[in-house]
């Protein structure tokens, strides 16, 4: 097979770049190792940034997002049983939108098989060849071995993909910070505990209180990572979930079964550079970041918007997108990740703190309360930093 | 002896204290363990918040300050070879001045003399007594024991004073940071690198070039708390400091030799509560803050606020004042606190620090040069939060 660019990695990243590519007349074929049932299955992120909002907009895609999403202009910040709002709307004019990845990655895959998209899922034993030169990528599917020969390859493979794996060791800088918990999360099918986030710093340790729709919430609390997951029963969860939010909001909530529970670790991470030849990185292939304030989404699409323009450009015969694609991604990352590993900090209960770092957070916090300035620190990274 | 107030510490918080009562017609003796010339000889901070520089005003101590001293409507960071600015004016309406403590305190003595106020030098052995019943305090003087009855005492003695170590421990809270680094600072005859301040992240550690004037300049290098001074020689101090500073500020500096030469630990610490029965703690007799953002002296000023206005609303007949004052004070100490602790880790190579954390400083402070919000909240820290 011969495509203009072959994207490997068929998650959100991987089908908007492919959507936008061909909205331009470019060429491309996903690779995706899992099944489509497998993709759209996974329980993700589920608030969408302004910038990311407006992309999905542009690209024809927000008929579904417009119509079920739920526009947010605010989230609540609590601590010692009480919360205080940060006015999104009123601090920086921007919203963002509660909409579920999963439902995000629903509406590109019927836009891609609209248009006749190329995607291959269950492709295994993908590996990248020749990166600097003729550039190529083979696969096993169905027990036999596959070929596609591109100009480009964009690496929307995750964390655990093959691409940043590509790229020798010489090459890539690397930084990471795992930290010393995880988000124990939990799905329920019960009418969200509050219209808006809560996010609560607690002696037990942060919760977040959060919704994928009127009817569906998703609730975490911060837990150890090697927590056996038997040992949070729902009763144990809900248990824990309220102790940390204010009671008023405790007491009310409505609490039911699990329809999905998981632990998941939290990470800080960022590689360097995120184009190497004829291979970019994208989204977590390159930097991942912890949950608290959902940006790897929204940072996987912003580094989708840059290479789209990167590659529309070098078709159009300018190639200084390419050159600039690194610098540019990397510069928005790293603002981001800043923003999510001090958020995190704040909010977390860490093994190693002492009583003055717990006195810095609770004066901090104390601090963001009635100051407006550092509301709007918080909400215009919370809303997205610009492109 | 007999006063209303007994003021422990002839420092600017125990002078302004006395000059305050004095002015609302409430007696006060201060008692200070130093030679006045020593306490005029002592270098320290240098510059005034805004609020500082209204309470001086409204206190008719400005004349000197308002001729002689520099308002600075802004600093600059600094960081890899080039700099940007901080305009607190523009973001807040407010500057800062530049007017050294040891001016401040002259123009107290001068006002507490030409008022007659009492202040006792090299009191000896100062200990107070019955602090939650009749207090009096007690001092050796010239070989005699003297004793100082009163309604309330003001611990206006330090860090290393008597006033904190009357507070039982059961009574009194503490919490603790020491920094791995301390302040090598220098004072010369020089003109001063810069109209304003220069705060400098490098890869060899912090400097911050200041002044005090025109003619006399103040810098400090992040330096090792037990080097010895004699390996720094002044050539050794100007290599340093040039090498952190950007290289054009750096190349047209002038040099000479240090007239003040000593190295400083940095500390944050806080003592809850401010009071204790009769007793009062005032500046750093219950808080340090590490220098950077200078906010020590100008801590003190306020807590002397909040006590005034506390204690000539008792002998007006009210003492909710005197109920509140720790409250009042310790909310004003921990966001202070916060803001010396943030400004010191951001600037400041930590010798804990590991890649992760070097590059988190560097997108933020990558943020800061670019984000109106982020500059505000330094500037409204900087310029000094609202009594």
């Amino acid at each position: 097979m011969r495509t203009q660019v072959c994207i490997i990695g068929g998650g959100p990243s991987g089908l908007m770049l492919s959507h936008l590519l061909h909205r331009a007349g470019i060429d491309s074929i996903v690779l995706e190792r899992r099944s489509r049932e497998h993709v759209l299955g996974r329980i993700r992120a589920g608030v969408l940034e302004r910038g990311t909002v407006a992309m999905l907009r542009d690209a024809g895609l927000s008929a579904r997002m417009d119509a079920q999403g739920q526009p947010h202009s605010g989230t609540c910040l609590a601590v010692r049983n009480r919360g205080f709002r940060v006015d999104f709307e009123a601090l920086t004019g921007a919203q963002v939108m509660v909409w579920g990845q999963t439902e995000v990655t629903a509406d590109l895959y019927a836009a891609r098989d609209a248009a006749g998209g190329r995607i291959v899922h269950e492709a295994e034993e993908v590996a990248i060849h020749d990166a600097g030169g003729t550039p190529h990528v083979t696969y096993r599917k169905d027990g036999a071995e596959h070929r596609v020969d591109c100009d480009w390859i964009a690496g929307c493979d995750g964390f655990h993909g093959v691409s940043r794996r590509t790229i020798p060791a010489t090459v890539l800088r690397t930084v990471e910070r795992v930290y010393p918990f995880g988000w124990l999360g939990v799905l329920s099918r019960t009418k969200p505990a509050a219209p808006e986030l809560i996010y609560a710093s607690h002696a037990d340790g942060f919760a977040l209180a959060s919704m994928r729709s009127d009817t569906l919430s998703r609730y975490y609390i911060q837990a150890p990572t090697d927590d056996p997951l038997e040992k949070w029963t729902d009763a144990a969860f809900w248990d824990a979930l309220r102790r940390r939010l204010p009671s008023e909001v405790a007491e009310a909530m409505e609490i039911g079964p699990s329809i999905e529970k998981s632990i998941a670790p939290l990470r800080s991470f960022v590689a360097e550079p995120m184009r190497w030849n004829r291979l970019f990185l994208v989204g977590d292939a390159a930097h991942i970041v912890p949950p608290t304030g959902a940006k790897g989404l929204n940072l996987a699409i912003s580094d989708v918007a840059y290479l789209s323009d990167a590659l529309i450009r070098h078709y159009g015969g300018e190639d200084d997108g390419i050159a600039t694609y690194s610098d540019r991604a990397l510069a928005r990352v790293w603002k981001a990740t800043r923003f999510s590993w001090w958020f995190t900090t704040l909010m977390h209960r860490f093994p190693e703190d002492g009583a003055f770092e717990r006195r810095m957070k609770q004066a901090e916090i104390d601090y963001l309360e009635h100051s407006e300035a550092a509301q709007t620190v918080m909400a215009e990274n919370y809303v997205g930093l610009p492109l």
